[in-house]
């Protein structure tokens, strides 16, 4: 049969599909027939690229974090170039650039704070290294503003839990922004406005 | 038959195997057969003393809020009698007495906000309503600090969101804390540097 249309390849169309019912049902209550149906492949399929539903949102995974890791150091390596940039700048530039990641990637972001949320022992095993990960870009950077004097704080280990629960907040609590707070949380006003915030939140955190 | 031993009543057996239930295992995949099992009734008690699980939840949601808004007000109106405390003593005041009682409740508190990570309608509906009462008595104690020309940002409603997010944080986030920061989200030491951490972001807040 020849495709009338131009579409994506399985491999790709397998993942969104899987991603959009995640997203949708969460990871337990999400079938590999499901995947198929809407993917529009057959299951065999999802063994064979995957070995199965763990084995592609692994995959999910790995690509989510290891782009967004990149995002970070490339960031941090234009900023080194630069030369200029004090701790302070460093950080509130990292942090715009993962906050700007995570927003891009709405659904996958929401989907993994979701399921770490409800305690899943399977998200909890593959983030934890993640989680740490990002946790030392962190804290590595507000240790550099303490070395520098000028943090108000000595305990640089909640400083970054704080920052860390801010950046995740719209992500984690959408249903809260939009029903008590009355905006929409995936707007680009929001966006915006609690990019501010968060600036504000560093900005307070130092001398 | 005599009872042997002193045991609490039916009706608050009922609402602690609850309770138990819908924390271990969440509100949907919590039976009626199952919370009577729990706590020694008929289930036909369930559906005489609360409506079913729904009445239930209810009622336990209403007791849980009622009494976390007498503290807050209780401990508002202990303050104004005393009549010397600034507005910003009076944040961190009530601030403390929150996260005193939700730490106190950690169960309670922790099952209502994973349920309303998950999107649950049932709970939204019913939070809705509490999570906006609670946000009032927050903007009101900012909005003084801004009239009083303390506070450093114009957009209160953005930095009460923040700041009650800071709040849920050990509740909703428990595992980030225990398997990425090491530290017992439950324990006594936890809460106590995780208090000094509230009154750091308020203090930050403020010129």
């Amino acid at each position: 049969m020849v495709e009338s249309r131009v579409q994506k390849k399985p491999k790709e169309r397998i993942k969104q599909a899987a991603l959009d019912l995640f997203y949708y049902q969460g990871f337990h209550s999400t079938t590999v027939r499901q995947i198929a149906q809407r993917a529009g492949v057959n299951p065999a399929m999802i063994s064979y690229y995957f070995k199965g539903k763990r084995g592609l949102l692994e995959q999910l995974m790995v690509q989510f974090y290891e782009e967004y890791f990149n995002v970070i150091e490339q960031h941090q390596a234009d900023d080194m170039d630069q030369g200029q940039l004090t701790p302070y700048q460093r950080l509130l530039s990292t942090l715009s650039a993962s906050f700007n990641y995570l927003f891009e990637h709405y659904q996958m972001t929401r989907f993994i704070y979701r399921e770490l949320t409800i305690d899943s022992t399977l998200i909890r095993e593959i983030m934890t290294v993640y989680l740490g990960k990002e946790k030392y870009y962190y804290i590595t950077l507000l240790e550099e503003l303490k070395q520098a004097g000028t943090l108000r704080s000595n305990d640089v280990e909640m400083i970054t839990l704080q920052l860390l629960n801010t950046l995740y907040m719209p992500f984690l609590q959408p249903q809260m922004i939009r029903k008590v707070y009355y905006i929409e949380p995936h707007s680009d006003e929001f966006k915006q406005r609690y990019l501010e915030q968060l600036n504000f939140f560093v900005e307070n955190c130092c001398r």
